[in-house]
């Protein structure tokens, strides 16, 4: 009971990068008030460009010993190549906050800059847990009974299979113990659902994946079950993981595109239009990626989490408060527990 | 003059499977009768177990001689594997069809029946055109604007950067000749803009597609793009584009039934959803994958059509129809001509 109390009590500190993304810094800073405002535990460092950002917290109400803002005059566009970025820019928004959280000053970085740095600062600044070779992007998919993990979405292509038999081991971690989801079924997206189809890593990881106790593989999964939530986690290798979180939002915005189009087409439809609306926005919010927050870099000493490009002050806020059940849920230990049982 | 009069009336001879796919051999019958009946140039070679076939062809009006039913005692299952199933099954629809093409006696296959034991079936059989290394099977994806040929699908995973250059050819082609779309846009897909990302893959391909004079290559394409018709050929090895042709029918699929149920969730939308759902209809078939027909195997002596497994009698009709362009316009003529270019 002590011990659950104090966990209650407790402050997580995020360091927020106040200039990475479109809508930087407006939106961010927006979005970091409103957590601070919602959620009592959260503090938050605001790292960017000092005028900017005092400019956009002018605008709002907040309890002032709970927004810091920290100093960092450079800024790291989507243009730059990552790694060169990080080792020349740094009093950059993320090089800066980033060593927030290697100093121990923040427990996590929240950012929708750069993809590119920010996965590469994460590894060079944050660094590896012991023992994890590949720390991977897994942002969550809206699916028709919830949502399901996809790892990995990140930069590093090319994956071995030792790879994404850890990618399934701190994605089974992240899905029990942060979104809830009790003994989570774990699959590796491949091409059909016999153990025999799939590539030559596909080949290599399946009986690897099948061996391993300590999650709840349930085999293949095929692209097209995704969106039905066949699986709770499901393992991939990066390229395969981007083409499919980018097809997602591609597909969903193109088809809304369509719908738009076909409930104004005609004068009866646009009359049925005006009925319908509320009742399918509301069903099609499920589907909406930005209210899932970002997604978490797993494998870090430290947690970052990576937002949209595109991210509004909804999609922040959300980003900033999912890393309240990261800390409070000690993710990082058991991820060490986990990937030391290997060896 | 007198050569296009003679194209016109030259007769396309479709052999079609009549065992396969999940509503065979009812749909399928009524598909070739209603190809048969449409277009005056087609007949078909139906192949499949005699009293089956027969019994639902009784149901029908068409013209008598156009209509040939070929016994095939045999049935290819999904669940074979699909090299012992072709080596062993030899009375089976699918191996006594693609005898028809190998001997010249049908112009082409069409199909909805196990894709792997087809594919391995068309290679063997009916052969590929000399020089070509892997035929691609290439379905059409619906877009914001229009199609796009997703070159490979098929069962090669693991492919090598010289069989992308000979997609890239055998598309352009395609979507020239086929579909009437001039000097077609070729992309490659990729996890970002840029030339030096990618996997190892797409890194040795770039520079290749590049130098490619027969082809208009336009660079990488992200999947997030692919549903607004950024490009008209698109690029990519099978595995890959296996995934992204499974979301998008499983995406667009679930989307649909979220819209549905939102439609219908409170009274007043019910009320609405009657009002709109003509016009929605009508918008939403531009992306309903049925109406495009099947996915043409591209490089092979002969063409061979890969329906949907759960194809209707409407997919089985545009699969046969389809097959009279590719002959009307020589395709495999111009294919041996671009592959051997590069020799």
């Amino acid at each position: 009971m002590r011990k659950g109390k104090e966990e209650m009590q407790s402050t997580v500190r995020v360091a927020v990068d106040a200039m990475g993304g479109d809508n930087a810094p407006s939106e961010i800073v927006k979005g970091a008030v409103e957590a601070v405002n919602e959620c009592p535990e959260i503090t938050v460092h605001l790292v960017g460009q000092l005028t900017a950002v005092q400019e956009e917290l002018k605008k709002y109400t907040y309890d002032q010993n709970r927004i810091k803002v920290v100093a960092a005059s450079e800024v790291i566009t989507n243009e730059e190549a990552p790694v060169n970025a990080i080792r020349r820019k740094k009093d950059s928004s993320i090089v800066v906050a980033l060593n927030l959280v290697k100093n121990g000053e923040a427990d996590a970085f929240v950012s929708a800059g750069s993809t590119g740095a920010v996965l590469v600062g994460a590894q060079l600044i944050a660094g590896r847990i012991k023992g994890v070779e590949r720390p991977p992007l897994a942002p969550l998919l809206p699916t028709m009974n919830g949502v399901s993990l996809l790892v990995d979405c990140g930069a590093n292509v090319d994956a071995r299979a030792s790879h994404l038999v850890q990618f399934a081991k701190m994605g089974s971690i992240y899905m029990e113990h942060v979104v809830g989801i009790k003994n989570p079924r774990v699959a590796i997206v491949n091409i059909g659902a016999e153990e025999e189809k799939g590539n030559l890593l596909v080949k290599e990881t399946f009986p690897l994946l099948k061996n391993c106790d300590e999650i709840n593989f349930i085999g293949s999964i095929e692209a097209r079950d995704i969106p039905n939530g066949a699986a709770d986690v499901i393992v991939c290798e990066a390229f395969v993981g981007n083409v499919i979180l980018k097809l997602y939002e591609g597909l969903a915005s193109a088809l809304m595109k369509k719908i738009k189009a076909g409930l104004t087409s005609t004068t009866i439809s646009t009359i049925g239009a005006a009925l319908v609306k509320p009742a399918l926005k509301r069903t099609l919010k499920d589907f909406d990626m930005s209210s899932y927050g970002g997604a978490p870099m797993l494998g870090l000493n430290g947690l970052v989490v990576k937002s949209h490009g595109s991210s509004n002050a909804l999609e922040i806020k959300n980003s900033i408060i999912q890393c309240i059940s990261f800390k409070k849920n000690d993710i990082n230990s058991k991820i060490k527990e986990y990937i030391q049982k290997e060896d």
